[in-house]
């Protein structure tokens, strides 16, 4: 009934707009992807939050990845944070898990009324049960009037961890997760066998979309992306990344260094990868996330999208913060 | 010999200022308190950050509550996160605390070469044992190149939990903290003996600044301000903030919903109570923020000025995020 009253409600806009001329092509959207933060961590941009996507469907919302400042984020894009069903996480970085602190906490002190889902990759578990012990104090102290009773943060969370394969059925959605090439450890290793950074595929009633999280050229990303609607990707400029890891951390232990550029090389998108896995795997559009390189106003900025155009011809976006696809 | 640069620094324009005619009055001021986050927790606002406020002495800054968003107000500072020296918690509720996880995650991330001091009441140190708890599973994925050293995040920080009364020295500053009256535990209680809300005073070579935090009024905190050069202070409208809370959790359980508001009501300052305090106080100046009611453009707005005024005749400014006082 929730569901037919706000399709009625997209369908509003529509009979207005048949009264004056010929009906639009397509149905009005009823999903929306909103980058909420559109900056690659770890060092804070002025102008781009960190990496947290909002993704509404069917009347409800759910966070894809939750960096620092989530929480204003999603209030600039007025959507309270007791409204958030569920945080998929794609991989244990901490600009993509900074806000889930704030998203618990702020919800704690606003008593919301339904459980948050936490779907994430090996170790989310972990990072949620780390989350809920710091929180103790604050709700043990509470709001410092005696005898007002207090929820269990742990009764408000409800974390599910997702390793490569791995399907879920949510609220009429069916997200997909693979396990991608950000991280490379040995096959068979004991860290390989402990943890995963995931792309995660949304098939919504109405479009897919595919996220690729933070991945390097990958096979199963390729594959998960296979004909979905729009890809969501990161994109770094890793020459331009490596000069400012280097100003910002002039002392950095050489094989700490060494280690994070090596990092750095195998395990992002250069825009010429994105523009090659979008043609490989027939995506209908691109919107650019999870940016890391020169804004907009530097020729650099233009020479990416030429970049991706060398492979890709259908259409990419370089998304700014709250920007809906 | 850094201190000497910085002074050096700061002489600069000065010297340029008195080429073009006479001297300023004063010296350049050597010390800043930034509004990095204005808005009381935590309903998460469009225009404000959680609250947060940086301070600049003598070339080093601090952080006094550190909200969720506060890495990326950091940055619209110009500031990284690598350069904070220390953290000042007034209290546990989470829209003063969220911000750690990503100062602590992103430092990490960027192999932050200094110790991070967190000062705090009671309970801080349970806090960040829960933070770094939570970044176990991150720090030992690392960024996923096998062989890479990584540091112990333990190391990478330092908590020191303050009680009423207590006294801190660092570069230069000296800090006192207050037990303040955002909390109303009955006195003898285990909860009292366990939980407080901490006013601080930062006396700095060039002066002297009270920050509030939540507090309703308080005999200790007007001893705490007394004479000083900036009061910092809290303020609410409370039934504005009813209004609100009342509208974003209609189902809330009545002893909680009453709960609340006992707490908004006796645990918080209106215009009237920080005109009494700055003028019973004697400060010279008052800068409101932890802000919740009519922003700029409503009557009621201005009408918090005027009720201000009606205790105090000294200059009072309610701050936006990024100003600098």
């Amino acid at each position: 009934m929730r569901r037919s009253l706000f399709l009625l409600l997209l369908a509003l806009p529509t009979a207005l707009l048949a009264a004056q001329g010929p009906a639009p092509e397509r149905p009005p959207q009823e999903d929306r992807w909103i980058t909420l933060g559109t900056r690659g961590g770890p060092i804070a941009s002025p102008i781009r939050s960190q990496p947290a996507n909002l993704l509404l469907n069917g009347g409800r919302a759910y966070l894809i990845d939750a960096g620092d400042g989530t929480a204003g984020q999603l209030a600039k894009a007025g959507v309270p944070a007791n409204r958030i069903q569920a945080v998929f996480v794609s991989h244990l970085h901490f600009d993509h898990t900074a806000g889930l602190a704030g998203l618990l906490g702020l919800r704690w002190q606003t008593n919301a009324p339904n459980r948050l889902r936490i779907y994430g990759p090996p170790g989310t578990a972990a990072l949620v049960d780390g989350l809920l012990a710091s929180m103790v104090p604050g709700t043990t102290a509470g709001y410092g009037v005696p005898g007002t009773p207090q929820a269990d943060p742990r009764g408000q969370v409800e974390v599910t961890e997702l390793r490569d394969g791995a399907t879920v059925a949510l609220d009429g959605m069916t997200i997909r997760a693979r396990s991608n090439s950000h991280y490379s450890f040995a096959p068979g290793s004991d860290l390989a066998a402990r943890y995963q950074s995931l792309s995660l595929r949304f098939d919504l009633p109405g479009r897919s979309i595919v996220y690729t999280g933070d991945t390097g050229p990958s096979a199963a990303v390729e594959a998960l992306a296979r004909g979905a609607d729009l890809l969501v990707a990161e994109m770094m400029d890793v020459e331009d990344t490596i000069a400012k890891v280097r100003l910002a951390s002039p002392d950095l232990d050489p094989r700490a260094a060494a280690g994070m550029e090596a990092h750095l090389r195998n395990h992002h998108l250069l825009p010429g990868d994105v523009g090659r896995l979008a043609a490989q795997a027939g995506v209908g559009a691109v919107v650019v996330t999870h940016f890391v390189g020169a804004e907009t106003g530097s020729p650099a900025h233009l020479a990416y999208l030429r970049e991706i155009a060398e492979h890709y011809d259908g259409p990419v976006v370089i998304a700014n913060d709250l920007e809906g696809f």
